[in-house]
């Protein structure tokens, strides 16, 4: 929106000169945490890692998790005692459109200029010129999503007005956007088709933070938020799943929708009460009519995959 | 939703048989309101009942009904000084579309073991198997709306998934559903086209209460709300309307309707102020014109509304 | 307060007939619970009972219960999977002076005068006159804590102003209340030496609302309170605890008083960190030392309760 | 929508004699701000004023307007240090649809009924008989947005239900509406295409209150609103822009706009990271194209404005 | 508490000329209010006014009020059907002090440096140097309480610090302070016993706005405040009383109050439930007990007051 | 408070090897924050420092710093620009009692397992048993005040019952703590006389959290504690203070302090009002006397401290 006046509104944001294009030995920001941090701290990713030490869930997967709802990755979360990784109370920007991609985190905290001097004269001395929420944004891959702590702020917190989001939406192709923070720009913004979760809106630009840290552990809500999360958003909230958790999520979730779909079948007959289909059949033929169906359309299911991916 | 664990997580709801199944006797329901109690407590229904006492508002009466606004009831309500009849503050799921209905209504505390414990042997000795709230929607009827005060609580206050939505808009016709609480898989939810008023969304299944009441009095926010009230819902909030005052509620929106339409036809013509029209027209000559208008379009709507009858 | 209003702005209240003085057969409260009820729903109670039912922890266990904080009735009640017994967000009276005593519960509802009118009509047939929250007052016992469930009102949900107060307080011999609404003449109150906890204070007298039960379950914030349970207060909020419970509550607190006693001597010393001591001594020689503690202090309290009994 | 009762409900309100209808020595309106003492207030206006002395923006410029966004107008406004002039929270009726006026204002306050009365009787003196909310909105002109202090009531605050909503966009030519208070029947207000802000909905009709002032400065949230001011809605909340700086808020928002064109376009082109487009290029070259393309454009610009102005 | 940078810090409110000391002619103050208009709005004031047109309550009638609650004022206000009297959510600063004093009310709006300027110079123009709240504080008078509508404000709405806090305690001979607002320096003030109500507490001193009005009507949460109010504080909350209601409302505390004596000591003989003695004794010689007590006790008050007041 | 239970209920923090005891290599702690990050992070410190690296404010200004209020602190900071440094909103456990110390930081976020349970792994390595809140409080020296961010958390969000608030306070010398989070044992902790900043209370012990940093940067509301800054907390809320405006900010209170002191002397004479006093005397010989004034006991206050400090 604003032309003129963002090298100077920026200039208080923290240099920060990155481990991974100076090498390991750099600590210009202000939480530092390694790639060998990354690879020690998501040890259970069973995928491979981009060059950062994030864990890449793949491609395919991500493509299946478009499916997916709160509920689905609530269930096997829940049995797994990971009870911290869902947030909501967010403005939707694009209801009934799931948000799904790999976490890429970013943590602002309030300005403090002592602090602030002494990042940015470490990140000039690494040849880092400009540094605030774009030299972040730079680093965007396709299918991240920008996952922000900005603790909350309104006024001065707006992480994106609607040409960073249109940039944003480009570099992730359409991954989306979670802050626990504020935008610009709403009209601007809600024409652009990708899923965003924000707090507020409010029309001033960022300011009176400073960056502390890219693809560090940050918490939004009450989840603890890794690189490289497979982050899920549906009308609801957002959940943020484990790695090693995604393929077990989908093939859960495939279960569910055939449940949901034969279930839904059997109410439409009209001829059962609730209870008697719903969780399980009770009748055993019934129950038997319904594992058969299950079988079936697994096989279907698979048969589609396949075929999808030797195309 | 999810499929297999719905047995355990509901294992804990009170025991409950009703009256209606097994007669005046049983307690094993922690409120006991008798058939006997209902139609005491309804003394003023002028329409027949269901066969456990509940008035029954006839079907013409709720068609005529899907017409009104909360205007409309908060008119003639306030006249009969029945002002404690009008709940808001809820998420609308379908805006623009009204909701009409008799109330079928179910009460949630929150889960004491001691006292649920009880209830399921009372309930076992009656042959009760699974009491949840499922045993509840079992119930329902065509032209019901449940209503269910599940004390504001959100995580583990979802009356309803996807799956029991769309039961519940099958066995009531669309009726419709006011839960002071929760729901889970809005986005399976907004796809089905029965109104509904909620307090939140949550993935977790409903779980940590106990179901004290079916068809009993209870409180949706400033409201004590007798089963078989006139449910009606619009962009605003949601009305509880006593079966004594449904027709001359509908009666007095027919009027209302024609002035309306008088009144913005005169505004458009551009000839005069607010306050010359509105509320009443000032000017004797306008004021017939009114008059005349409203007889004639009353005429006009009791014959369109004898031919339907007569079809 | 108000002296000559009384009797009309309560008139609006449902007579209530109960068990207690009429028999078992009489319905004129809108919510019926026997005393055969009571008596199965606190199967559990190992006292004996009031005449209406109600488990009447005995005088030396409440007398001894002025010692226990919210945090020893939690640890209790969370090894027995009681998780909802706990209400805060009061304004607290008298910080600082524990409030213990038997649960004496009273429900109100919105107004709706359709309702109010039966249960009046269903009243003077038992001879009872005027029914407001005068006559539930009337019934209070030495030792009762009045809990109020008055869904939250501020305006016109005042359950007493400083003269029912006064009365209270005489009636349960300091006793206590907790309402989920508000009082009046928080000036006269604040003179008289009983804890109360409110939601609100307002001016208004009571009005609107219904007396819709007497020692029947009732809800406070997320707990199902049931008459007769045993109340504690303090500082934080109100702990509601079965009757089944109170031994066991109050033997593990002596425990915990000596624990405390004696991690704070030994803190005292100066010589420890927290983590050799709290929560329990790591080096062997302390821990014996703590158990000898521990042995002779229990011994040393039930002397001296074993001397004040025999007194 | 309710027909015959306004009169009374109404007749509580003020009476109040305008200055322009009845000459500068009336003082009939609680808070009088003469035509005079509007003129000294707003003495930066640039443009021409109404015979009430209100500020008159241009109507061209009002239509240029229509493609303001809230960030535009905040950009000149925090240069000129008017940090006080933005308002939000609301509930917008028609996001996307941007809402662009002159202000109209109208105060309330909270019935008095010894103050009432007087201000009724000076009324009468000047031959004013119904004095209420339709008093104010029959003075509306063509370009008018109505801005009410309603002190942010939700019961008994609605300013406006369909009827009169349908008459101010017909006064106003579809100007818009915003509240600090309520609306009733938002059904039916949902169907007229007129831009509204307001912080509830309600079915009860205005009452309890009384009108204190027509186009005096009235505060909305942080805002001192005068009357003249241009009103500015978008999706996020209201600028109240000084009529001194409407013209450099709409030249800005060219360079704006075509900025952000230039910017996008870079952007889709898929070559450059976001911090070498945004907020202004930082390669000389790609500057040097920005600079061209934005003299081409504005002329382009001024080209089609002076073309429509000429038809 | 801050010394140096007052000056510059109030230099943008606005400069204000008063109808008392320049006559009735001048308007440099945003909002006019002369000395007649107060006359005429206060009508019903049955006591002498200052100088300024302000009713003064008299001396001994405030002396009476400070043994006043705010049910003993609700009880006549509300039969006079002045329902928006009464404002609460205050902080209290000495819980247990009764606040009472005849009202001087202050208004500040949000700065507009437009029309702010424009007040100045007309201040200029009478001699009126600087222009703040302390040109408000100076004209307080022994007896008044400061009743400020700064909207809210927390951050820049500190209305005094302990240094100002303590003169409007000299000049008030103790009046007090209501501010819809903040103050600042609370662990100074928290030393000076001079009761006050305010919404918060912050350390920035006042600024951001513009003095818009002094004893001009002002709205304080839901009441319409008038200049010379009776103002009564307590525990809960604010009371403003019309003058013309002051002389009743000491006279019906008188009865309350006996009242009260007498309700408390039947209780305390133990003899009586509550419902026999309160609101009025049912027995008929309890009555005529009662009556007696009244009287007596009366003519002992009245003989009271004479003597004192022939001292 | 509780005894035997506290082992397995924090066996889930993580085990964190701290740098001061184990040398600069080590990152068991899930954000490290070296002993030279802090040194240059904190470069503007003019004070001796602890072993950990931690500024060291001297014990005589910490003493001086205890007659501080926060009006006082804000004046200083705003000067320097350093807008973030204030916090509100907190439970102050003795009002009136000022808490000084130097800041010692800690911050916990949700528990997420996988995460955890690499950190344990890693502390066991270097020999760390147990990881907790205890760990972290053994650091504490004389003189810090606990400062912790438990980002807001009610339940299992309490940083310490009363045994542990009572070893803080035996280790911190009365220092204090602040916690953006909850405590337990609020009883107990009453009784404890060092002052305590918190967001509410709760009777759970900690729990779902893990401790993920000591001594690093953290966020309490809007500002960013960095280790070793001074902490002032009054009735109001808490200021954290950068070292290197210690002692402007101690010096300039002096000022204020005799201002203060003087310009309430004027007030009580009664001779003024306060427009000629406060903030600085308008009258040029009132002036030349405060200025006098203001010498003589800015000598005097030196005087005593010279002679305190040669005692």
């Amino acid at each position: 929106m604003k032309t003129h006046r963002s090298l100077n509104l920026f200039s208080s944001f923290l240099g920060i000169y990155l481990m991974l294009a100076f090498g390991p030995t750099c600590s210009a920001q202000l939480f530092t945490f390694s790639k060998q941090d990354l690879i020690d701290y998501t040890a259970q990713n069973p995928f491979t890692r981009f060059a950062d030490g994030r864990p890449k869930v793949p491609d395919d997967l991500i493509e299946r998790a478009k499916g997916l709802s709160s509920e689905e990755v609530w269930s096997v979360l829940t049995d797994k005692k990971f009870n911290n990784q869902y947030a909501d109370g967010f403005q939707v920007l694009h209801p009934g459109k799931t948000m799904v991609g790999r976490a890429f985190t970013v943590q602002f905290m309030p300005l403090r200029s002592d602090v602030s001097h002494v990042a940015n004269a470490k990140a000039k001395e690494h040849g880092v010129a400009e540094l605030d929420n774009q030299y972040a944004i730079d680093m965007l891959q396709p299918g991240d999503v920008l996952v922000v702590d900005m603790f909350g702020k309104k006024v001065d917190g707006t992480i994106v007005g609607d040409n960073l989001f249109y940039y944003v939406n480009q570099a992730t192709h359409g991954g989306g956007l979670v802050v626990d923070g504020s935008v610009r720009d709403l009209d601007g913004i809600a024409e652009i088709d990708m899923p965003a979760y924000f707090r507020s809106v409010d029309p001033t630009p960022i300011g009176n933070v400073m960056l502390t840290g890219i693809n560090i552990p940050i918490r939004i809500g009450n989840v603890t938020v890794m690189p490289g999360d497979l982050v899920v958003g549906d009308r609801e909230g957002v959940y943020f799943v484990p790695p090693q958790f995604v393929q077990e999520v989908l093939d859960r979730a495939d279960v569910v929708h055939i449940h949901d779909e034969w279930t839904k079948k059997k109410f439409a007959e009209g001829k059962y009460k609730s209870s008697e289909i719903y969780g399980s059949p009770k009748d055993p033929k019934l129950q038997q009519e319904y594992q058969e169906y299950l079988k079936q359309r697994l096989e279907e299911l698979h048969k589609e995959r396949a075929a999808k991916q030797s195309n």
